[in-house]
């Protein structure tokens, strides 16, 4: 007998209510029996988004729904800022060349945030920049970016603001609409409680003018038929079917909850976390940005960071994530999103004491069990 | 109390084990326990498609992997040939437009197959054409291309033939490797008894050369990148784990069962099904080239087609599909593909009696019925 604890940022585990509502029996995408799920995850969408624009759900990864944003909203020859602090800022970087876009790269060091007063002196240098590609918490490296200060920077010039959710949407706040986010991308399977397959995108007033100059080329990921189809309460194209009746039922869960509630929720996990490998002596990568999302911490020397996360997964069945790209064996991270709780953290802080004291990491056993603890208690 | 029958062209049923197989609790998909599923997955793709090539799985709509196809083998100002006798070889004109690609269009009179000499006088006529867009079953119209004799006339010429066997993959015959097709793209939602949310694409040598010197703008559909991450036994982006693991159940049934089998059943059901059809006076929308995937039937004079496929649905629980685009309203189409066997045929037709009879209709009751009865019983 083995139990499996899923401590990763994305997938993050599912509640059994949204387990179960993925077998369903499958009904056709174009009956007044979908429609009404439709249209109860439409509003929900917006509840989490904390928009009042359309939120139009794609059948990808949110890498498809990254990709959207860049080919609605651009044309070849256009310039864009991409901030790049981690493997998925990068990513923007990547679409808008493979596009034919000029990225004007702000490069942040990994673990840091950018600062946006950065992003401010870029677009006043150069008044032809249409969007600024941004990232709400870089699963890569575990920081959150601040947004709202970001926003305010970009508000009032031709630009668009594009935020990368993909993680953090439903786990910590992001306020679309207040902050003045014009385009919001997520992804099912991360705050949202959902398998992976599902991406989601909102489109402001403003975005939507830059949408209708736009010159590259798109099919599937085109917003505008996906507007067409949505105003009939439609997908352009066949939706999974069987994740939207399970986002249906996520986003009852969260809306039963409240955000303010699930947000606290996330930051108590994250403090927990942050203080039990504090009190194991270890190092957090990002201790002036960490997100409440996923916690980065550094590989202490003499440990194998790769062996560390192999040995928690296949030999006590607990999955946190390694380090990826240029962090490969030099950090863990371990995520506190979604459908995880308090206990969750203490069982992946526990495995994690049992590897690490395995592997000879010396520390006093339970310290961090204890500190997570305390931190809970409060 | 009512029970639900699904006779539509995509979605199809499920399973009850694959339909359980998708809340089996979600795993990363970044793990050797997903490698091994992706591992029985490629083989079982491959045994379906019936080639030796790379069959990639893409988390997207089947028009994701159409998209892919025209992207990656074509580059802005090629021409190609796109066969449309429906609303899916339309969809092929449509992406080639989208990516600045010349449609060299042979128009098809719905309900009729194209004529593969038709295809070799235009690929005599330009040697510049790069590709031919084709369909296996057009499912708008229930006709059923002969691919094997397109692929003879494609073969030795510059241009490679892209087959459409969204619906119809896993259903009638279409061997990739034998008949020369170089790309076959397909979706999981009709023959594969999946929910909707996956699509699949195989390259062949030929079609490589051809993704090589494409120009088109691509990332979340790259194939180059699907290829590099299938190597390794990854994929490029976050997969749809819970339909991947549900495709595992599917692909395991299918080879179960063998395409022989499968295929005699397809066509069993199909031949019932024309046969009720015409013992109640109906007429066949396609009757020189129907298909035994989906059977489109003319609504007869004086019947309210929309009503009829109304009625079955929503007061008596028997959906079917109704036309689409300019055949909206004039035909009805009952299919007969994945998960379906003699029994739901028989409830189709008795739903479709019944409602036909309340509409005021003329017919023996049971004609339908017993003329598919003969047929399953041969």
């Amino acid at each position: 007998m083995r139990k499996n604890y899923l401590l990763t940022p994305g997938p993050t585990p599912l509640p059994p209510e949204v387990c179960q509502a993925q077998a369903k029996p499958i009904i056709h995408h174009r009956t007044p029996q979908f429609q009404t799920v439709l249209k109860e995850v439409s509003e929900g969408l917006k509840y989490v988004f904390q928009t009042k624009n359309d939120v139009f759900i794609l059948t990808s990864s949110g890498t498809g729904a990254m990709e959207a944003a860049v080919a609605n909203l651009l044309s070849p020859g256009d310039t864009a800022i991409t901030v790049q602090g981690g493997k998925f800022g990068e990513r923007w970087t990547e679409l808008c060349f493979s596009y034919g876009i000029t990225a004007e790269i702000i490069d942040v060091e990994w673990g840091k945030a950018v600062d946006p007063k950065e992003i401010e002196k870029r677009l006043k240098a150069d008044l032809k920049i249409k969007a600024v590609f941004t990232t709400l918490c870089e699963t890569s490296t575990g920081v959150t970016c601040d947004i709202e200060a970001i926003g305010k920077v970009v508000k009032d010039t031709g630009a668009v603001l594009v935020v990368d959710a993909i993680s953090g949407l439903g786990a910590i706040p992001l306020l679309t609409d207040a902050w003045g986010v014009d385009v919001c991308v997520s992804g099912s399977q991360k705050g949202l409680m959902l398998p992976p397959g599902l991406a989601f995108i909102s489109v402001s007033e403003k975005a939507w003018d830059k949408v209708k100059e736009s010159k590259c080329p798109k099919y599937y990921f085109d917003l505008k038929a996906a507007k067409k189809a949505s105003d009939k309460t439609d997908t352009p194209f066949t939706p999974a079917i069987s994740l939207v009746i399970a986002l249906a039922e996520s986003l009852k869960m969260m809306r039963q909850d409240s955000m303010e509630v699930i947000f606290a929720r996330h930051k108590k996990m994250a403090d927990a976390t942050r203080a039990a490998m504090k009190a194991l002596g270890l190092e957090l990568f990002a201790p002036t940005a960490a997100s409440d999302v996923v916690t980065a911490v550094e590989v202490p020397a003499g440990i194998d960071g790769e062996k560390l996360v192999k040995t928690m997964r296949d030999t006590y069945g607990v999955t946190i994530a390694g380090g990826q790209s240029e962090l490969k064996g030099k950090v863990f991270r371990i995520a506190h999103m979604g459908y995880i709780e308090e206990f969750d953290i203490i069982v992946g802080i526990a495995c994690l004491e049992k590897v690490l004291q395995q592997m000879g990491y010396k520390f006093a056993l339970s310290a961090g069990v204890k500190a997570a603890q305390e931190v809970f208690l409060k």
